[in-house]
């Protein structure tokens, strides 16, 4: 074999060794999580870590695009790892699940790999997990991923953390009758999302528009908090048609927010507007105390499956796992402990059948592997943290 | 968006779209051998997915290098899919966990990807589930990683297999004493694990040795079976102190064995040997009924390690996944479902907070996404295969 030199045994920028109590935490949240959504009768889905870079990045934004790793099959033909689960998913859905009964609900917990630019913090390899309801457009379908979003972080553990709700059909509406080219679009929500009034006004000065409809715009990034503000919401926005539906939809899923015990955890923002263009109804970003950024995002997009041949109504969310675990380190809520509770010596059946019971009840238990006398099968067991010691002639030792 | 072409939605040769039962059977196998791992006092390691070329292929075997998938980083760096957990873990150990007490007890559950020669039914992504116990070399090490490999198997529910364990260091004490060059000691090693006599004969024809020698040798491959070869072993075999070590200290072994209860899964083969050089003592392998190939294999090499700048003594197994995924399905024991037990109306508070009890003690509810009446409501929940359908005025319908 090769000489192993030291260079080589140091890991490329952006991914890590999880081991002991941090591999435990991860392993431990994602079955948290993958319990939660299963309750909630989602099933999973695990799509292969590589496939055609065509598949992935034809769907993917410019900016994912860029970030994809790939590399060459033996055949010549392009491959890449997975940037994002959603894309894979749909082709899933439109290749293998179409003909299943709707709605259809998934989720996934899925590393993902994104090449980017050398910065200190980023990493390169990372765990999403989430779900997507298929099929379903009603309130009803918003609340039921909104709600699992809110229970899925209580089921973690994490305590402090707000689920931020906005809607993209409420801030379409308003701005569809203007006519804005997509620039003056993108502007325009770029300056709601920093709530720059002046930014905003500045756009919209040589807009068309009554002052009915500049009154709505400038209302909309005041319109945060609880469900009291949707009626004045209505008040200042509901001023066609669309923004009015949309806005009794968003009184409709509040109350259904209510009625599942999550609206606690939210805040309503109407002027909140996220980066991704595919959404088109309400879309949500998670945030815990401590963390800079989100911990996790969702929304409606209605329209993105069809580029996959399948017109159907679609909500879902990405919960970043490694995010969420350094929240929970934050709050504290992530102890564990990886010491044994038992060291057994090994050679008695008697023993043996123990620690068979032992183990089927979840305790750790450990066999000492040594031919030691009783003081140094103690000494092993105090080093080794545990709390008692069975010896072969049936005698048992507790430490306090 | 570029348009998707239906090629771009195939997937390449060799790896898979999990999903609804398949996923749900291999997440399920996987966390009960992550639960059995993890109660036996092993703690879990999760090394990057990617990692440098280098480091990878500088200790595979020669076969695992060709098949290892690689591309460049962006600094021009070449990076590379592990093939192996054993690699990752090894560097691990030698770079993050050397100062560690011992024994190190490690368990990992990783895919790995391989490129091999197009056939039909070769994964190129799959899943090993796998133990290393570091630093003990003890028969009492054997026995745990032996009895946990079978506890393993019969944690996930597999109901017929066997584990075949031989020793290498009995034949290598019997070859020892010949001199044989490197490719003479292959060619025995392969006679003998096809348990062809007269191959053998032919190669040792000439060798010079003792008939004693010559009578240990044959002997071999006929020593198979369970506890009761030991004996005649000792009579034909113990012709060197290496070779009568060896004996006993099989015989130690299978005492600890039938001790902890793994004796009867267990054929004792001393003729066995396994295709990887770098085996120093116990070697093992499992088989189930109706596959035709391994589902696991294992051993001690002690001295791996060393080529990590641990001379450290170590003893392991590796299980494949969707080999056991693939005989339990055989073998009827792998039936699931994801079916909802309860379709719930959402509206009420009643109902939510009914809900969420339901799920905290592990059952499956499914919300009723639409404003159906009472007969639709019940046909949906009929058509997804639920049990119950509970209503927002507090009515509840069981079906039979």
């Amino acid at each position: 074999m090769l000489k192993t030199a030291f260079i080589e045994r140091q890991l490329p920028h952006g991914v890590a060794d999880l081991y002991f109590e941090d591999a435990a935490r991860k392993t431990r949240a994602e079955n948290i999580l993958r319990e939660t959504f299963a309750r909630a009768s989602y099933s999973e889905v695990i799509p292969p870590t590589f496939e055609y870079y065509e598949a992935l990045a034809a769907e993917a934004s410019p900016q994912v695009r860029e970030e994809i790793y790939r590399f060459p099959d033996r055949d010549g033909r392009m491959l890449a790892l997975r940037a994002d689960p959603t894309i894979p998913i749909a082709r899933l859905i439109s290749t293998k699940l179409f003909d299943r009964p709707l709605p259809l609900r998934l989720f996934y917990i899925a590393n993902v790999f994104r090449h980017e630019e050398p910065k200190a913090s980023l990493r390169r390899e990372f765990t999403q997990a989430g779900v997507e309801l298929i099929g379903a457009g009603t309130p009803q379908a918003d609340a039921e991923v909104i709600a699992l979003t809110v229970n899925s972080l209580r089921a973690v553990g994490l305590q402090e953390f707000r689920v931020r709700l906005g809607a993209m059909d409420i801030l379409n509406a308003l701005l569809e009758p203007l006519g804005l080219n997509e620039t003056q679009f993108e502007l325009v929500k770029s300056a709601l999302e920093r709530k720059n009034e002046r930014a905003l006004n500045d756009l919209l000065r040589d807009a068309p528009m009554t002052a009915e409809t500049r009154r709505a715009l400038a209302a909309l990034p005041t319109l945060a908090g609880g469900g009291e503000i949707l009626p004045r919401a209505r008040r200042e926005c509901a001023i066609n048609d669309g923004a009015r539906a949309a806005l009794e939809r968003m009184q409709t899923l509040w109350n259904f927010l209510d009625v599942l015990g999550v609206s606690e955890a939210i805040t309503l923002d109407l002027g909140m507007v996220r980066g991704m263009a595919y959404y088109t109804g309400i879309v949500f970003e998670g945030f815990a105390r401590g963390i800079g950024f989100s911990i996790l995002s969702g929304g409606r997009y209605d329209k993105l499956l069809a580029h996959f041949g399948n017109a159907l109504p679609a909500c879902g969310f990405a919960i970043g796992v490694e995010r969420v675990l350094a929240a929970l380190h934050l709050q504290s809520g992530d102890a564990i402990s990886l010491a044994p509770e038992i060291i057994a010596e090994m050679g008695s059946a008697n023993v043996a059948q123990r620690v068979a019971e032992k183990r089927a009840q979840g305790v750790r238990v450990e066999w000492y592997l040594q031919n030691g006398t009783r003081a140094e099968i103690l000494g092993s067991a105090r080093e080794r943290g545990a709390r008692a010691v069975w010896f072969n002639d049936g005698s048992v030792e507790e430490f306090a």
